[in-house]
């Protein structure tokens, strides 16, 4: 049997424990043989592969990023992709594909698997936690933790000055990281995507905080919008940089908020340092353990499969229950959030 | 409505967090008067409190320890303890009961709630994640991230000399950190009090891991015991400072592997810095989930229960639930990690 | 005798630690009495203090902000403000001052030690390093250590994606924290305010890098310029927010790059991130001293002076001595890092 | 020219980041060729080499360990020694060594360089700072740096409980760490080697801190030895784990303190933790300078010298200047932290 293992859309801390959950056990196990493919779908789709053996993973448990390379080639947009990929796992005599990725990565794997019968199982990646079908990625817990010794500097100076402090953390369309992370550290206020914001009620749980105790912390979704964000975007404020890549809220929110309150306003924008180094404990054990059972699924035919995390247990459910819904943040957990704000 | 708060057993990162939790909502949506029972159940047994508002709460969330100090003070085996408990409780004209606390801090409140008829939530706390119905408890994240990062830091060494690396994780009954810990850091032997150990079977991996690539590190839970540790036992070498505390197995291991291999060992004890400091995101975010959810279990006036985590939801179960079997490492996990020794 | 105790400017990881040290050693050793003046000079101009007894410092030394307080009022500036603070020392029996802050801070010493007779005994702060007389001062090296773990976590990703990532740190005036962080992290590019860039000469540095292995790292000061700033700022491109608060040279650099090279380019803007958090070791070790000296020299009369580090020696030196010139980046430091770049 | 580069001695962070400065200078500028030896003084002597180049020193900077290996191979007390040296060197066509190591890998240089010919730099390393001649050595803040943090988390658990809390640091013959980190901690008592200790005097200051506020914590060096050490020693208590490798020293204290007082006492050893991990960025900026200059000297044949800090200057001295004799702790210092005792 061999297996071949690709890694696909932005990195994430975790990714080389997956790999090596996946190699170790499966050629220890089950004596599998593995070929690695190099940056995502274009690897087999241009037949570029690198060894994959029990050396090759020596070491890179703690390691971010991903030994394998990444990127986001979609094979189903380039011309005989499928047929191209057919033709290279032919010839480099690979059995089953293991996908480790997000929503793009998956939705690929997902019509392989069924359209095209390419054995193929999937593991699920996204920093932002937004899959469905599992409880938690990894990478999330990872980056929360960055974004949240980030909020408890900020409380220091918050302590001493009498000034906003806006972070911008990650979460396009959905707001777990700014959740998590603003929870954890005690901010004042948490704005995702999922629900548009007033600035002026912002304003007010801000204007409050400084007359209760001190600075307030402001933790703010890159894909948070304000209620009157088309205005803003036709004046051109957001979409100078905020529109291609949904960047630059936290700076525009942080002049709002000093225009209208009279306040200084400092902002912090964390940017890749979220999803880079070291994965934390946690991150490594689910991503390991994700490694450990999709070879698993490999070993038991069990193809079209994603491992997902379910309470503590690691379980197989269709891959395309993972990319047919994205997993945006409950009300009902922003309003119980919504004790602390102010 | 007044609710009284207190904590019990062994210090936890995390216990700030849940009484902030309880009390924040508690006061501003319910509009409740706290009582702070210090030392645990010392504190309603000797009518020993201090003030618990807003400004009491203020600034805890990322503290350690507890601001309600604690104790393994049982007021069952004291005498009167219930009717003194009952009378101060009258006296301070507190309605219900907050308990957070391990199992002997909740077998406590299952007995008031049950056969005295006094009002308790529980809130689950244990650093060793021993509790049966629910998946986690705060502390647990922390302290596999503290004993991870030392494992980490050993490899350094590991790579340069040719040592055996015993590292003692904390865990008398159960083995989750030395399991989650020495997963998550890549160690090439686990030890956990769930199952006897062979020194032999140990040394066969410490040598087998010296062929394959360089010093081994050996994670031992400080209660896990060799096959014929009775023998040891008898001959006082771990009776020494080990019956007692129960620690001491790793400066015994690495003596034993010592003479059986040849090979120079060394040993570190995290001890209590493993228990200490501030949560990690995720325990901030459990704790604080979990003081949300208590208060809102008094306000149902659903009392002999205890707040859960299953999933990524809070549930209420009834605190003889938690207490009633000690959670112990599932032989199938220790099992699937089993592919890393060696 | 009774001694006065005050912070202004801006915070820095380690003024706890100082005031700590002073009223330790203060009341141990000579029996001193102290009083807190509240937010810098504000305090004794408006003759607002607060209790400092040994219970006052308990368990600040890992704490950053300061318990006192800080402000950058001028008493200098403020009508009657030498006779007004002269009263108040008077007033609260104060014999001596020790006043921790910066340039501003440390030049209003000067002049009341000097011209106005008032016994002042200084401690050196600045984050971004930038006071003569001393080799370091508390504070920075924490915020390297910060800019230093951002630029490591930066690397994991730079290794998977073709992005240019730039960095923008702390330091208007002085490029301390760019060089020694850049140093530290392994930058490509270090921009620093001492010498004005040419975006181009950044261009090809970032096009090289990306020909020899992978995505460059660009660390900026955000008082680093452009050899064509003024131009720029005519446009208007930095002036809307770099000149007031010379923040956002990170953002438009990472613009340019994009323009000029064709690469995506990412920016981290670390703000006060950098000057939160508990103190490095080094910091707490420095600041512990600072204090312990400080408080030697005013039972020494020695006024008008300031603890200084020369190597690993406390020292005194005239206080104008640190704040007669800006201690800027040495050109030959800089060009010695220069074999890095690219 | 061509280089040879060896470490020597136990490891320590920050030799990465020497062995990169010194090749990266040495190719881009002085257009060098380099030639890696392995583990320390056994690579000339037999020898044994790898490739060093560009590639090889590649992402090495944040890594702790060394990619040349190290050993405590004496080449001086090996037949024909100096003479198979001076061999392998000519075969390898070597014109000059840099020596990174401690007492006695600079020791060899030192005889080489001086008596035998072979032109030698050397690069002062120990994780103790007990080497003279250099204000620090690269190593020994990271050490400090760990030691701390895991002080810090101890407070937390001595807030809410009352044990003795004993944790036991590196260093045999020097008490650097110790002081450091005891003082950068807070911590109630610190024992050197530098000076023998009372234990009846270390049970004084306990009890006076559990009567002032809460559980003392007590930092004790390796090498730290009671006054009565030698009935200590005679008794077989300390001999039986102390004798050889200077440990054990914590645990032996904790349970005198427990006799003593009647106090419980809990005892953390770091070990090899303290050694590990990444450097931090105070200990990478040295390390690479400390690399930048010794390739300085080798090119300007400034040969029998070594590389030392003094203030933030890096100069060259004698080799022989840092090993003639242990820099220990100045008493004055150790009384200067007394302050803080009890």
């Amino acid at each position: 049997m061999r297996v071949g293992v690709l890694t696909g859309g932005g990195d994430c801390p975790g990714l080389n424990a997956v790999i090596r959950g996946v190699v170790r056990k499966g050629i220890q196990e089950y004596a599998y043989e593995f070929v690695g493919y190099r940056d995502g779908w274009r690897g087999p789709l241009e037949g570029d592969t690198i060894p994959l053996d029990i050396a090759a993973v020596r070491g890179i448990l703690p390691r971010g990023g991903t030994i394998l390379g990444s990127s986001r080639t979609n094979p189903l947009k380039a011309e005989d992709g499928v047929r191209r990929i057919k033709e290279n796992l032919a010839k480099h005599e690979v059995d089953a594909l293991i996908a480790i990725g997000g929503e793009d990565t998956l939705g690929v794997a997902t019509a392989l698997s069924g359209e095209y019968g390419i054995p193929c199982v999937g593991v699920p990646k996204t920093i932002d936690n937004d899959l469905s079908a599992t409880d938690y990625t990894f990478g999330f817990d990872t980056a929360v933790g960055i974004a949240t010794e980030a909020i408890d500097r900020l409380h220091t100076t918050a302590e001493s000055h009498m000034r906003v402090l806006v972070v911008e953390v990650m979460g396009r369309h959905a707001g777990w990281i700014a959740l998590h992370s603003g929870l954890a550290g005690g901010a004042n206020v948490i704005l995702i995507p999922e629900q548009r914001f007033e600035v002026d009620q912002v304003c007010k749980w801000v204007t409050s905080r400084f007359r209760a105790t001190y600075a307030p912390i402001v933790v703010v979704a890159e894909g948070a919008m304000p209620k009157d964000g088309d205005a803003v975007l036709k004046d051109g404020t957001l979409d100078s940089f905020g529109h291609v890549r949904l960047s630059g809220v936290g700076e525009w929110l942080a002049k709002e908020i000093e225009a209208r309150t009279g306040k200084e306003a400092r902002t912090t924008v964390l940017g890749h340092v979220q999803r880079g180094g070291t994965p934390s404990a946690f991150d490594r054990w689910l991503a390991t353990r994700f490694g450990l059972h999709a070879i698993e699924a490999v070993r038991d035919g069990d193809f079209g499969k994603m491992v997902a995390l379910q309470g503590t247990n690691i379980v197989r459910v269709p891959i395309s229950d993972a990319t047919s819904k994205l997993k945006t943040v409950d009300p009902k957990l922003y309003e119980e959030a919504g004790v602390f704000f102010g």
